[in-house]
């Protein structure tokens, strides 16, 4: 028998444009462009690949300063034992904020899977430092979205990120 | 006329627990407690003193994952342009979660007082290291009603902050 050390086990870790969770995240930012809202969409995914909970930034809809794409998919997914995040994926289709990193980070999410991270780059960063895999998909659809939101709403993107307007 | 360096300006900045913020925080917490909910609660106060917002935690009364006392606050304010934040204070209750540092950071609040941080020590390092001013007040009506939650429902403030109950 070989010693352990001898083999080591290499894990792959994928997550692509095809995972359900990344498709509710980009329908859920779709309806938001739709609505008129900020176009960000997030998907909570258990570890076993179940839909914990999918939502979107809702400052436009609500009039909300908190709901988030990341924080609405939280909010949406309810009260849940600490257990149930344990492993779980949150996919968002913009680079987190700070609110939405620390969010992730707080509820000890795994991973975090990106649409793409080129209109707004988040706490990327403090994610990967904090333990968290953080991975970016470069999807040009959610960029799209982004870039002609902040085209044609640049008062209400700078006011959702907390931003004075350049 | 002497040169300006001869003559360096002394800031001294006070918080205090007769701040109007902190005692609409305090009541928000002790509201918070009488409903059976995580007893924290939120204040946010203009660069000029006006209260903007207040809030308290309200997971148990809305079955809410986000709504901890800042966000609640925050949510509670309503939509502002972003420089309506400048040199705002958030009054909280208790040392702030990862998630709340996160919304603070977002916002680019100036100041977070704190009424205690002995029954959880959140985000204090990383606000200073963002540039945000910390002052813990160090309140014992604030410790004392954590501890008492705590005591009768350590299930409940577990699931608040992501933990697996020890
Ligand atoms: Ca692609
Ligand atoms: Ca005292
Ligand atoms: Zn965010
Ligand atoms: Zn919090």
């Amino acid at each position: 028998m070989s010693s352990p050390r001898s083999s080591p086990q290499i894990y792959l870790i994928f997550a692509m444009e095809s995972d359900p969770g990344f498709l509710a995240a980009l329908e859920e930012a779709k309806s938001g462009f739709e609505e008129g809202g900020v176009p960000i969409g997030g998907c909570l995914v258990s570890k076993d690949g179940k839909i914990l909970g999918r939502g979107r930034n809702m400052r436009v809809q609500k009039g909300s300063a908190t709901l988030h794409g990341e924080i609405s998919t939280l909010e949406n997914t309810g009260r849940l034992p600490a257990s149930a995040y344990e492993g779980a994926t949150m996919y968002t289709t913009l680079s987190p904020c700070d609110m939405c990193t620390g969010a992730c980070i707080m509820y000890r999410i795994a991973r975090v899977v990106i649409g793409e991270n080129k209109t707004f780059l988040g706490g990327e960063e403090y994610l990967k430092q904090r333990g968290i895999e953080v991975v970016v998909l470069e999807n040009k659809e959610c960029q799209g979205l982004m870039e002609k939101f902040i085209e044609q709403k640049p008062d209400i993107w700078y006011e959702d990120i907390g931003l004075v307007e350049p």
